[in-house]
């Protein structure tokens, strides 16, 4: 997905918000603010939206010194996650249908995103649970998901943000694990899941988990490593969580499944959909879950 | 009053809002914004937020070649305050204090402001009508008003927007008329009045009007014409409409009230008064309607 002239002042409120969040020195945050205007000014607008996050957030790093400014909310929302987890699983596993409740949930966790919010607290995640719950969903493409689950030989699950990553999990169980391999980011960059929070999710122990090579918020294929790339290739099924994987890979011709929360308005109008809905969606397919957002 | 980090993301918005305000020509959007960003990138924030609008909104003309975008709406304003008019004078006339009522309903008038709002409708100004006839207004500040008028020899009104102009009228009829001149802005910017407007609101047939000779929406004083400034000077009580003039005169020595509605957290703070507020400020003086905007 390109970026769109509305994503502009989004990304300057961002860095902003996001350089606040990192540090109180009020002359580094006028400092990215001033670089970020510079380089929007410049930016090819063919470039999806997490080529900027990618850049904004490297700015603060590298401007703060600190490596990875969202360690701690990250391992919060690991904990809280990990927290729910038997819960949510036992209205997984009592559900009518397993596979859907667990796709509902796992899109539930997609709110624990700081990208797109200032702040994300654990009952804005209670009620994104619940809402989740009893959401509309598109039936044809989880469907399609299921079958494509049940038929593929390897499967690349890419996660998108430490805590969400706990709630991953609940679908990643109900898939073969020997074909699963989850794809977590190669650094840093917002709260997006990196290896040690796989590891905090557990997953590590149940399937095989690679990192992407870069610390992008999303999947930016040119710069990956060849190793994932390959994996990429290989895949018969991806399943991609997330705005950012959605908005660098909604263009990439695959077998990919696109789950996400919708959370914003330029997302939603790519995808087709409601801010706020649930999204399913099977590569460039239009979205089929239309109308209001919830039943 | 300076500019804040948080007016940048603003600017950027409104911008982008202004711009397909004015046309639907994409090309035209992406250049004004990536001019903006530019200069927003290099900005002394040390300059009032009125000076970038100047320029935001002089490139707009200038890349649309559309010398007054809000023209139509300027007239629809007039046009509806002027329908309004008689059924508020009365309202004024009936109020056991006339000369505070015409203050409320002269600020409710600052809602028809094109340049915080994407779009202003007339509920939203009726429903402004309604709240500033009940708000919490400082009272020692229009008592000092009052006094002040009463008192003066030469009352400059510096007019923020059109239709709102014609709210003022209603203040301005409590005036001694002899005493008063009401400033327009010397060219079209955002629904700023201009001398068309004053015309229109009937109030160049009741006092004296001039214009600041420039087309900024505030009054950034070293850019107004030589004539406006020696009126500046000469007046003993200077009356000071809306955010622009209140961000371009707040650190300005004069004896001068500001009458404004606060539409934005960086002016709310600045004020030292909430987001909706009515604010009757005697110069630099600590406003004292803090706490909440309605009784």
């Amino acid at each position: 997905m390109q970026s769109y002239l509305d994503c502009i002042p989004c990304f300057v409120r961002q860095t902003l918000q996001a350089a606040r969040f990192v540090t109180d020195d009020v002359g580094i945050h006028e400092r990215v603010l001033r670089d970020v205007l510079r380089r929007a000014a410049e930016m090819d607008l063919g470039a999806s939206p997490p080529v900027m996050g990618r850049y904004i957030h490297e700015l603060i790093r590298r401007f703060t010194g600190n490596d990875d400014p969202y360690r701690t909310v990250k391992e919060h929302f690991n904990g809280y996650a990990l927290k729910l987890l038997p819960g949510l699983r036992v209205k997984v596993e009592n559900s009518p249908d397993p596979l859907e409740a667990a796709v509902r949930l796992a899109i539930a966790g997609n709110v624990i995103d700081f990208g797109t919010a200032s702040e994300v607290n654990e009952s804005y995640v209670s009620e994104a649970i619940e809402q989740a719950l009893s959401a509309t969903l598109p039936g044809a493409a989880v469907g399609q998901l299921r079958k494509a689950i049940e038929q593929a030989d390897e499967i690349l699950y890419l996660a998108d943000n430490a805590g969400e990553i706990v709630f991953d999990r609940l679908l990643i169980e109900r898939m073969p694990l020997e074909k699963v391999t989850v794809v977590v980011k190669g650094g840093p960059v917002i709260n997006d899941a990196t290896m040690t929070d796989a590891e905090a999710a557990g997953l590590c122990e149940l399937v095989r988990v690679v990192d992407n090579g870069t610390a992008a918020p999303g999947t930016i294929l040119e710069i990956c490593s060849g190793d994932f790339r390959e994996r990429f290739q290989a895949a018969d099924l991806i399943i991609s969580k997330g705005q950012g994987n959605y908005e660098t890979l909604s263009d990439v011709t695959a077998e990919i499944f696109f789950l996400l929360k919708a959370k914003c308005p330029v997302i939603a109008r790519d995808v087709g959909c409601q801010v706020g809905d649930l999204v399913v969606r099977r590569g460039q397919d239009t979205c089929t879950n239309r109308g209001p957002a919830q039943k």
